[in-house]
């Protein structure tokens, strides 16, 4: 028989990292990269994606030839467009198989171990998906305007709406609201000139300060937090149909938002087991 | 005593209005132009009042000479923004004097025929302004992320928000968030390229939508609105300050909005007297 390689393809939005095993399971090698999300920039995230799947290759020693033995499952931010996907499904490639997730969904069996789950990603951005073990349902993810309630983004950018409206004397000042202020030197203007240009990132960064806020007691600290915690709730229950499928939290947001979640929805959650990358391997040992 | 002309801008995003009068109120010419924010075109702005001004005048039949006699007063959206203010008042001109307000400052003294008084517009975005007879206190308008709360484009954009929530059982659907869905094919994908693209113009043209779903006691309808009206609520409150001021309401939403406002809200609002260029035309006065 044949020797087989797997490849695992986690492409987010700030990094790419791959993993290749051979059938027994072994790591061979191991790289990571540029940003790969094929949403917003297709081409370069793909050039990325291939030139990190080359040097995994390189890494572990193996060629162009054991390319075709070799099954790569890429999972990639912006993957749950299904234009797009489509498109990344498609490309030109010489390896033994090529599936191509979004980086939500590879999550599922990485943090399940293979079995039925869901992932709740909440960082700058929320998303999240279940898999029943055959398919993928996904939820979230559509972008700040739309979306990502419960996120760093979303609770960042609610903070200096409220830090705004306490500056004009529409809702009380708090000294989370007045150190928000005060990072834009109490000046709507600087405000305005930044949230322009701001990235969700950007405005995630005060994620942080608000949870600091509302341990003291901050009455919008507190709010804000109370309010996040039930879009998160929300988004769990949606995920767990009823405790049907165990929910892992990850991102940046699943520790600190813990503590406000109901003793209901905490117990419909599991620690996460395996990585995305175990996920994607998962996967391309189903899809092998 | 030489003869003094009066001539008052009001220049908004859509479009830039002027009216002349001699110093005994006849209007003797009025003109009207493409858009004029300083904020976000100043150069092209400026060059449009300048151009409109110069019509006005021809229209008048008054030519350069009269310019020196002329007093002139700017309502320029944007000119809430001090740094584009300043830039705007040193703009080079020949007229006998040349004042630059916001397009809501000068519906101030125009609402309340001279006096003093408050006026809310609440159209697309949300912006307040109060006038104490020799001074001006802004409140909103700084744009749709950070502010903007209770205007049409933040109603659309809320019910969009929920809409999606609705499609993807985070909420129950209504009527309304299926009819909202059905405008993008019930695909978020649809839904998430147009977010990427639209105006605050293009997110502001659900809300007759929204009030007529309200009407008809749709429960997410009917939530939007009590929500956009507390927010307006309070706008009206800050700007009243508790009724030292009386406030008119301007704007596409003013009229739908007047019904879900409580008694005490109400009794707050009176209707406005003249427009923002009347209102130009009596600062004009003032500063001649």
């Amino acid at each position: 028989m044949q020797t087989a390689y797997f490849i695992g393809v986690d492409g987010g939005g700030t990094q790419c990292r791959t993993r290749l095993t051979n059938q027994n399971g072994d790591v061979l090698a191991a790289c990571s990269g540029g940003p790969a999300n094929i949403w917003s920039q297709f081409d370069s995230a793909m050039k990325q994606v291939c030139q990190l799947l080359d040097e995994t290759l390189h890494a572990a020693g193996l060629g162009p030839h054991e390319a075709g033995q070799t099954h790569v499952v890429l999972g990639l931010a912006g993957g749950n467009i299904s234009r797009v996907r489509a498109q990344a499904q498609t490309w030109p490639h010489a390896y033994a198989s090529w599936q191509v997730f979004s980086d939500v969904e590879i999550a599922c069996p990485g943090a399940h171990n293979g079995q039925p789950g869901a992932v709740l990603i909440t960082g700058t951005g929320s998303q999240g998906a279940v898999w029943d073990g055959q398919q993928f349902r996904c939820v979230g993810g559509w972008g700040m305007s739309l979306s990502d309630q419960g996120s760093g983004a979303w609770l960042g950018q609610q903070a200096l709406r409220l830090a705004l409206k306490a500056h004009e004397n529409l809702v009380e000042h708090t000294p989370l609201t007045r150190a928000l202020m005060a990072h834009f030197d109490h000046e709507p203007e600087t405000l305005l000139a930044w949230s322009v240009q701001a990235t969700p990132a950007q405005w995630g960064q005060f994620a942080p300060q608000i949870f600091q806020a509302a341990r003291e007691q901050d009455n919008h600290g507190v709010a804000l937090l109370a309010c996040c915690a039930q879009e998160v709730s929300a988004l769990v229950s949606n995920l767990s149909q009823n405790g049907r499928y165990p929910v892992a939290m990850l991102g940046g947001l699943a520790l600190p938002i813990y503590p406000w979640l109901s003793e209901g929805i905490q117990a419909m959650l599991v620690p996460a087991g395996g990585d995305a990358l175990s996920g994607a391997l998962r996967l391309a040992h189903l899809c092998a």
